[in-house]
């Protein structure tokens, strides 16, 4: 591999893919990859202080336009700080969500115009974009059995059902809009079988890039 | 009133701004008006917390274009969250730097694309402009000789004398680009003097508006 490889995980919380993430850097590690595994919003020093901005239940007060500036802020600096750096040194690069999620929920979840995500999120990709994406795809129900067992859910993860379900509806769209970066992993199966899914997708792709 | 004043100011740290809009503050409460005096970035909670990421001098890693949107970030929610209801409510707002900042340290400072922050910018603006900027203009050794005798530099303020340089050089073009929104403010004078001259200004804003 010349350029490293960028792969990012998408779904809604309780999608299951954070589980998947970290038994696929295993697996890479285990086959020799030198693999760096973040997560957004965050991901760097300045993004995990930017994450804890748009999380933090008490900032109620939030405009929809300012928390797209924040993803997109943290965006900027774990591209520049992080994935840029990395795919040039020829690593895999694993990404807990990236711009997909603000396409669904700044987009479909707060309505915002996506041609306007798109044009503000191009800034702060300069040109970096996942070579494949990972689409956890759980039934919206499952997903938040799935959530109201774990505790302290955070400002996102407290949003209404109707926005979980929003979001949910956005992924689908998007999946069908970019069918040859997005494979779709239908999540609401074991850990097991959902991870020799996930498996044989990446190794199709490094076989192709290697 | 019907849509109330809003009203900016500009220049390099150490232009005296800041002595200056505590003094139009009293001044326009005298005359009897409502006045809100905000500053960026910050000005709310969630803006606060952002310019505190921002001016943190641990935070030597913040790409440009981070530091633009969070910029814009803290601009989004000091529009909606305070500038726009109160000037609905007829009220003067003065805010200590607004957009003309990020166009001479994100565009003369730091090189970044003056297009680029304008449609950036557009979106937090959401077509709240000031309806009169004064720029204080003072000459960049004396700003340099008053920020000395102050304590604590922030990450902006630390910046290279070529950085505030460049960004004096900036707000002098921007007000030959908008001379009937800014007004110059000759800084170099009396604390007394200068603020004889924004009166003046700001006098002649409040009849036409009146």
């Amino acid at each position: 591999m010349k350029r490293g490889l960028f792969i990012t995980a998408e779904g809604t919380d309780g999608s299951g893919k954070t589980t998947q993430i970290k038994l696929l850097e295993s697996y890479l590690k285990d086959r020799g990859f030198e693999v760096v595994v973040t997560r957004e919003p965050g991901g760097t020093k300045i993004g995990e202080k930017i994450r804890s901005i748009i999380l933090d239940p008490d900032n109620t007060k939030m405009t929809y336009i300012t928390e797209m500036m924040l993803y997109v802020s943290a965006r900027a600096q774990l591209v520049g700080e992080l994935i840029r750096p990395s795919l040039e040194q020829g690593k895999v690069v694993i990404c807990d969500r990236f711009v997909d999620s603000s396409y669904v929920y700044q987009g479909f979840g707060r309505n915002i115009n996506i041609e306007l995500i798109e044009k503000v999120n191009s800034i702060a990709l300069d040109g970096i974009m996942p070579d494949v994406t990972l689409f956890f795809d759980v039934d919206p129900n499952i997903a938040l059995s799935r959530r109201i067992r774990s505790t302290g859910a955070d400002r996102i993860e407290q949003e209404t059902m109707d926005f979980h379900r929003k979001v949910y509806e956005g992924y689908k769209k998007l999946v069908s809009k970019y069918p040859n970066r997005i494979k779709i992993i239908d999540s609401n199966r074991s850990i097991e079988e959902i991870f020799l899914d996930v498996k044989e997708n990446i190794d199709k792709i490094l076989e192709r890039c290697l």
